[in-house]
């Protein structure tokens, strides 16, 4: 390790080991225990070198256990940034002016899965927790999307796992934000049309009641779908005359990571022929 | 404050002013400085007391100017669940088995703003940040949707930001994600068209290396364009050949607070001739 002047003193004090990032800053990720003062000390002296280097912003990553450390660093001027369970992801920005760092994360995604077999029954749910537990309504299945996982892969999964239903996904029908679902944060709630295929449904026993494949009548007949605004969509795709958007695999930057763009496809191939 | 036994030991212990929340658990907000011993008993005695009580998922928000105390926390079992700029939020789960806490917001939004005026001339921009600055390509106007905003709000504030062009609102044409665009979170980018209301281009200073209205076939003709998968979107979009889903209002559950469902609302007026 590198050795400076720290405030005119003449000492010598370790510096923080760190990689540089692709916006011209730093990142830190602390592994080792160290005493709360050592790590001040070193903290300071890193940043007057990261300063003389012309660096931006300074990422330090704390793992859960070594969280009694962050107090040195809100010190120096850190903020957090963003955390996960096991760490907390604290920023600061060196030069002058507005820092141009990356946002937190500021939504959550989820999906509400519209299944009808070729029977006409559509693949409903009633859950053990939320809003509607014990009031008797039968609801189509949702879930979160994860975070690194795609919207259509995200339904699909939820579907298998609340209903044991394997499908494929035709295309998102219709979307809407939610704020402050919890605390400040924003929701995106995409309605997604699947195609089943299979047909015996098994219940998740953790976060469902009960599962059915519910005849379209009695599943519209419901006095909570009557206002629905959805049920406009699902009637005009039943009768196919409604279209969303599928997802389309795309030329990824990424080899290997596949990405889709959602959109009218079927607009597109009409005015290309 | 209650008073309560805590571990056979016959000693007066306060405990934590909590709120309960609506899913039978309890929020704790720490605004005042506290020695890390006393707080670690009080949060012992707490704990015990909502275990009683039947209690089931347990936040704790800490200012960052408190952060010292998230150590006592931690030993306690809590997790890190979020934090913002200037506050960390903790969760622990005393029921058996495993949590139903929300997760933590998994995604960015941003936009990809088209506007075109009545002389087939878009708008575009060069950035002073990013990968294409310097490289001399004119881009679409884009940017982050904020918490709490909507997707159809961002779009037009952020058009207005980075060119004072005023705009309204037409459609999202497309929207794609990709993942791990920051550590390990994930983006929805919506490509928006507006309609321009006003002309007079003043750009951004901090942002905008500079703004222009493009001709088309120029925009068009730019080597990236040529391998760009939404051009054709663009294209049958200008044709009047392509629908996308413009935002409808909702019927709000919260009075005051305006949502939108994006969806094909052209092909549900036609289900519905």
């Amino acid at each position: 390790m590198e050795q400076v002047l720290v405030e005119n003193e003449v000492q010598q004090v370790k510096l923080l080991d760190s990689v540089n990032d692709d916006h011209g800053g730093v990142i830190v990720e602390l592994s080792e225990a160290m005493d709360l003062k050592v790590f001040a000390l070193m903290l300071k002296a890193s940043i007057a070198l990261w300063r003389s280097q012309g660096k931006r912003g300074v990422w330090i990553k704390i793992p859960i256990e070594l969280i009694n450390l962050a107090e040195a660093a809100v010190k120096e001027g850190f903020w957090f940034h963003h955390a996960e369970p096991k760490y907390l992801m604290l920023a600061f920005w060196i030069p002058e002016g507005a820092h141009t760092l990356p946002a937190n994360a500021s939504h959550c995604v989820s999906i509400v899965a519209f299944v009808m077999n070729n029977k006409r029954e559509v693949l409903v749910v009633q859950e053990k927790c939320g809003k509607f537990r014990g009031t008797g309504i039968w609801k189509f299945p949702t879930g979160g999307v994860d975070e690194g996982e795609d919207i259509c892969a995200g339904a699909i999964r939820e579907v298998k796992e609340e209903t044991a239903i394997d499908t494929e996904f035709v295309e998102v029908l219709a979307f809407w934000q939610s704020h402050k679902s919890f605390f400040e944060k924003s929701n995106l709630h995409f309605v997604c049309m699947l195609r089943p295929l299979s047909f015996d449904i098994q219940k998740q026993e953790s976060e469902i009641e009960d599962a059915q494949w519910m005849p379209w009548d009695d599943y519209v007949a419901q006095p909570f779908v009557q206002k629905y605004e959805l049920v406009d969509i699902y009637r005009a795709k039943e009768d196919e005359t409604y279209f969303g958007f599928p997802p389309v695999p795309m030329a990824s930057k990424h080899p290997g990571q596949k990405s889709y763009l959602y959109f009218n496809d079927r607009d597109l191939k009409s005015s290309k022929v």
